[in-house]
């Protein structure tokens, strides 16, 4: 026992039937459905059921799920409150962490293996309310519970902007949600899985998953990635930026690159679609767009040969901001669709090959030393 | 890369020079220094300046120490305001999560490589006001700021108490400070890790750690092995209960075991004599000591062949106990001390030997599946 496994690379921390990644071909498939239809044909409702249950639902199935996501938004008022009493300058996942911590902490007689799946679909219910109520207070709104609807991503708009969102945001924020969803064991993942083993609470371990997710290696990218654009500001000028930032000065491209897939992300792929079907109507976003793919085209010329390509993170943000989000709501809107994910994945791990997580450590500091009292140091 | 490493028993994450641990013999060591010593002849402080700093602190340097930490119990209204928002039978480690992560969302511009050490006596400052004040909150008591003096514990006693501590009860806080300082990467550090290899922030990373701390496999125990006394209730009660829960019913001896430990937990014999100590003025705590001693020779007698000893959850709550904490706060007075190991690990990892954690997971579900529209379901 004496080599590191340097970020665990390679490491398998436990199996699953949720999610399979071809890194070297591109695929990836929840439940072996490819993203591609998925996101095609499907809804994120689906993919809830798909993810807890295993299988596509029935019409009925779905409906019920639907209900159910309907009945569950409201959160106790403190919950809202603790986010309203952080500054409107705060981070959004900071007060999502807020918001998640405040729940376990009133939610304190949680346990295992009772309902753990109807748990989760409460969870993902409130997640929107999370997210949607960051959004409001950072905005300077006032706090809103999002309504039943037959749509998850439609109430969340709805309760995000307060006015109707149109079928073509409803449908982008369907798909992005779907895209989103889950991707193995990323670090928040990860973090997630660590806490559940100890037993802990579902909440805490969505917290835990949080404060990996804000990273600017892991969800912050997408975050990172636009403000590049933002920074370029005019497509003329991406060239000489991409020289000087990151060619010269050899910063990390940010939204390029990825530890298992060593080709195109099929998400950015996705990503990239979508975000072309929203340009027509908005310059900004627009001329963010046109940034991209020309920052892309230099990506893949000086890294695809080291297998680094655009990740899911480079173009989500651009669809996000073409449908009115800040910035600083993008990893926020990561986690929203990823909780599915972290739920899914704790559940499995609790319910079907539980054990403690815990690692070693290799130790390389001084041998035994004697104490020497504090006059004779 | 087909074998799963569960719980990830031997898999090394990193390397470090923080902690020392020999299973077998049953030793531990802070940077060489037997945990025996530092009991016996250290402070908190000093092991602060010992674990940040890699040496024991002249007086000047522990001096400035502790100037440095009574600058900085200070935090923002809104933090104290948020964890007054709460119910008062909230739990107590999902308030702490409601602290830290409202400093995180504060401190919204934090880097790495900043500092780092400076920040990280900030924050352990700060840490000893959050876990005062959640007790203070639970118990129905104005906040309360932890005022400067010559020493941390005392710091922390007179805030949560109000009323001056002992010198006998402000020795045995230093030393239950000591002993859960650092055990090298057991799931909340681990998590911790994780949260910090994204490039998150500290604040959000401590959230991570506390998510897996709140667990009764890990942190958790201290509160459950207590439970256990308070169950059984007269020491007259240990051998029935223990033949009917544990051997009968099977259910795990809390308080027990270890990863790693395979013999008696140092920390646990030195909890126990620190027990011993207290109990001369403290009756009910004297009957609750009594009983953890049967029922420790009884879980010797019935798993020492496998390895499984008392550990260091065994008995700190009877420490905590006679110091006046009610079982609720266990946890707690865990996390106000693990903060220093939690920090100085990160700090190591962030600075020493930084990579994005991301195992893998092994696939073992369906293979392809042709996608079905809801009609034909
Ligand atoms: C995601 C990421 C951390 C995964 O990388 P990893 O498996 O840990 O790989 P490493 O950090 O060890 O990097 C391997 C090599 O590729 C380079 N590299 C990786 N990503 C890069 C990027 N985005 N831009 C430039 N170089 C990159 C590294 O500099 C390193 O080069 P070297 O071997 O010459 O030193 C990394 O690609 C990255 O930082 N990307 C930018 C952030 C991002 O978009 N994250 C979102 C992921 S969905
Ligand atoms: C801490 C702990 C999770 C570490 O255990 P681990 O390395 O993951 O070991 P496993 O859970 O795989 O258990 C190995 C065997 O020992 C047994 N075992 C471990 N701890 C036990 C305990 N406290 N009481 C009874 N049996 C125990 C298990 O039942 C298992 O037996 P089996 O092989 O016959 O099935 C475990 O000892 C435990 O649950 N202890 C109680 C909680 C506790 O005190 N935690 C604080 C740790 S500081």
């Amino acid at each position: 026992m004496s080599v590191v496994s340097k970020g665990l690379e390679n490491v398998i921390i436990k199996v699953t039937s949720l999610t399979f990644i071809d890194g070297e071909k591109g695929i990836l498939r929840y439940r072996g459905y490819d993203i591609n239809d998925l996101v095609q044909y499907g809804s994120y409702e689906e993919t809830i059921y798909l993810m807890l249950y295993g299988k596509l639902p029935t019409r009925s199935e779905l409906n019920q799920l639907k209900e159910k996501l309907n009945e569950e938004y409201d959160v106790p008022q403190e919950v809202l409150d603790a986010i309203y009493l952080m500054p409107r300058d705060a981070d959004a996942i900071g007060l999502l962490e807020v918001g998640t911590s405040a729940l376990a902490s009133i939610d304190k007689n949680f346990k295992w293996k009772e309902n753990d799946k109807e748990k989760a679909i409460s969870i993902i219910a409130k997640m929107s309310t999370l997210v949607a109520n960051v959004f409001r207070r950072k905005e300077g709104n006032k706090p809103r519970i999002p309504e039943p609807s037959d749509s998850y991503a439609k109430s969340f708009l709805l309760a995000s902007f307060t006015r109707e969102p149109t079928a073509e945001e409803i449908n982008a924020m369907d798909k992005a949600l779907i895209l989103y969803t889950d991707h193995e064991v990323p670090a928040s993942t990860t973090a997630a899985l660590v806490a559940a083993s100890t037993l802990s609470d579902m909440y805490s371990s969505l917290t835990a998953a949080l404060a990996a997710l804000k990273g600017p290696l892991h969800g912050g990218a997408a975050e990172e990635a636009f403000k590049q654009f933002l920074e370029i500001g005019d497509v003329n000028n991406v060239e000489k930026w991409f020289n000087e930032k990151i060619v010269s000065q050899k910063n990390r491209l940010m939204g390029f690159g990825h530890r298992v897939y060593k080709t195109y992300d099929p998400r950015a792929k996705i990503f990239k679609n979508l975000a072309s079907t929203l340009m027509s109507r908005n310059t900004e976003a627009k001329k963010y767009f046109e940034i991209a793919q020309r920052l892309e085209d230099l990506g893949i010329k000086q890294f695809s040969s080291k297998g680094i390509y655009p990740n899911t993170d480079f173009y989500s943000g651009i669809v996000f901001y073409a449908l009115g989000f800040p910035v600083y709501m993008f990893t926020a809107l990561f986690a929203l669709s990823r909780t599915l994910g972290w739920l899914a994945h704790i559940i499995e791990y609790v319910e079907e090959q539980h054990r403690l997580i815990r690692p070693r450590a290799l130790y390389v500091g001084p041998e035994h030393r004697e104490y020497v009292t504090i006059d004779k140091r």
